[in-house]
């Protein structure tokens, strides 16, 4: 998933909200830092709607299709369709998010420092996008009638459909090994470890487990692990350097990411990634932040680790530590930390001590 | 849902593997507390494979039947069958789960003095118990054609399906409001919290917000807030302060109470009781434990705080209130305190240790 073509086309989309105010710094860096990459800047959200007459205009999408991959921001609302089309359209299809506590981050755990692991995240399936309808309609389903228990189909309600094929599980599982193995290299365990419902899900989350199952044993120097994925989020908590690389569906992974950002010190230090065939997208793993807008107050630390891995995604693996180093060191200090980290500085502030680390 | 009869007939039914342990000698105490209950022995699992050669057997059946209730170890694959019956079966539609730290418990959080609140679960929709099938079958589903995306009916693989009615989801709101009325009075703020994907599953979980929003609004005393599954997972770890009742459907209940019971030191310390018209039961949430069974080092702590929610349920305020005082006491002393909280008491010590403080 990783070939560096030899001229780097970068989309950047601010997103709604205050995610902009994260954005542009951040690209400002990452101009500096590898000068060969082409950013081309696209128009989103209210911005476009005002401009446009939409939130999601054409002039953006061909933007997009022309990168390699896009920085995105965060969709507050307005931008949603483009993030839907980052994700089902140009099926990016493995959302990765490191979960990793550094010095100076505020965490509520006691022991923070043993948090030090990477969630793989089916980014297509299960319950997302939505496929919802009338309880009624479930009487047409064929294998209704061996259920367990019949679904109520007389009383007002409804469903939701969680779909998985083999092919998405497979290739998640093929992602989830291979980061263990890069990992692995750099000295972690080289560990997989599935988090699932497949005691009471067989034929979806069981066929889940026996796919990962079946791809680790693929990979000689790996381990593998598996829990019930609500003793699995006990486990994020109660023993997280048991961790190294989690694999979990859309849901799941969706919910226990952000449990697992709550132990290291919250969602402004999340990065993410998400990686498919012929695309990829970096994004922040907060949302757009609205009661921060305008206010200059925004931490930028998830939307500039993000860029640190679209930068050691692409090849730029000493830019890509530096940035990382840079961060880790404002943190160190401890004296220009953003209002949620416990600090009083603000967003420029805190770009500014990073890019004093980088010598900028 | 606490209606006391005149005579209280109580089923007991130990379970798998290690669980018998922690059941036995808390029902113990319970006959000691409240002689005027009378508790019957029922036969499960493996013991009643091998005696009558079913897990479930009828003789089983017809003592949860002719009893109010059953104080139910945990199932460990055997006994299965029995929980589903005690679930479904007697149809005890809410599962509560208390979420509070005690001076003495082993917890991995930074400040566990902050972790009070009781979270209120669906116990008999969403995705459990299981409806799967083939992914070509959802064709046949009439909303299917209205879909966002269509479902990857070509491809290998399995739907599974989640349903909610109003019916239900209406109640277990009504037993959330109850709740926190009643918490309330004992000096706690009256919040009810609800975590959903309304966001993205508008017609199940954006319904059952609707639900619980006007179900709060029948309560002027309390209060109200909402929050996306994903961040109120993530707020359990940062801010469970802001907590008091939280109200979640089936799956999500199952991973955030996990979750939960890992901030205040792991799942021997968290009991639990689910409520229905007619039936209630009473478990511990750890599992079966089958590594630990017959080495007398199981933490009874939760089944002895099942026992008290039972007490308290049936009316029996001062006798829940000595045991709970007498496991509290025996923490804070934390001188036989099991292995899983860093002693190491046997299971047999540690119940000797709060019959002491009962005076027993």
């Amino acid at each position: 998933m990783s070939n560096t073509p030899s001229q780097l086309n970068v989309c950047v989309i601010g997103g709604d909200d205050a995610a902009p105010e994260v954005v542009h710094p951040t690209v400002e860096i990452l101009r500096q830092l590898a000068p060969t990459i082409n950013f081309v800047q696209a128009i989103s959200g209210r911005e476009a709607q005002a401009e446009i007459g939409e939130t999601f205009p054409s002039v953006t999408r061909d933007a997009i299709d022309s990168a390699d991959c896009t920085l995105f921001g965060a969709s507050g609302g307005p931008s949603r369709p483009i993030l839907w089309y980052l994700r089902w359209g140009k099926e990016t299809y493995v959302n990765i998010r490191p979960v990793r506590w550094r010095p100076g981050y505020l965490s509520p755990m006691r022991y923070p420092e043993r948090i030090d692991y990477v969630i793989v995240r089916d980014n297509l399936e299960g319950m997302y996008p939505p496929r919802e309808g009338d309880l009624a309609e479930l009487s047409t389903l064929a294998s209704s009638g061996s259920w367990w228990q019949a679904p109520p189909v007389h009383e007002k309600g409804a469903y939701s459909v969680r779909v998985s094929t083999d092919r998405q599980m497979s290739r998640v599982a093929v992602a989830a090994c291979e980061l263990a193995v890069q990992r692995q290299q750099a000295g972690y365990p080289g560990r997989v470890t599935l988090g699932a419902k497949y005691s009471i899900q067989p034929r979806t989350d069981g066929r889940f487990r026996e796919i990962v199952r079946e791809t680790v044993k693929q990979y000689s120097g790996l381990s593998y692990q598996e829990f019930l994925v609500d003793d699995l989020a006990r486990r994020m908590v109660a023993v997280p350097e048991t961790l190294d690389v989690v694999v979990l569906g859309n849901e799941h992974g969706d919910i226990l990411a952000d449990a697992a950002s709550g132990t290291i010190g919250g969602l402004g230090l999340s990065p993410s990634a998400c990686y498919g065939e012929n695309y990829a997208y970096f994004e922040p793993v907060h949302g757009s932040a609205p009661d921060l807008a305008g206010k200059n107050v925004i931490n930028p630390t998830a939307m500039l680790l993000s860029g640190a891995m679209f930068l050691a995604h692409y090849g730029f693996t000493e830019q890509a530590q530096m940035l990382e180093s840079a961060v880790a060191e404002t943190y160190r200090e401890g004296t220009t930390l953003t209002v949620d980290q416990g600090g009083n500085a603000s967003t420029t502030d805190f770009v500014a001590a990073v890019r004093r680390q980088l010598g900028l």
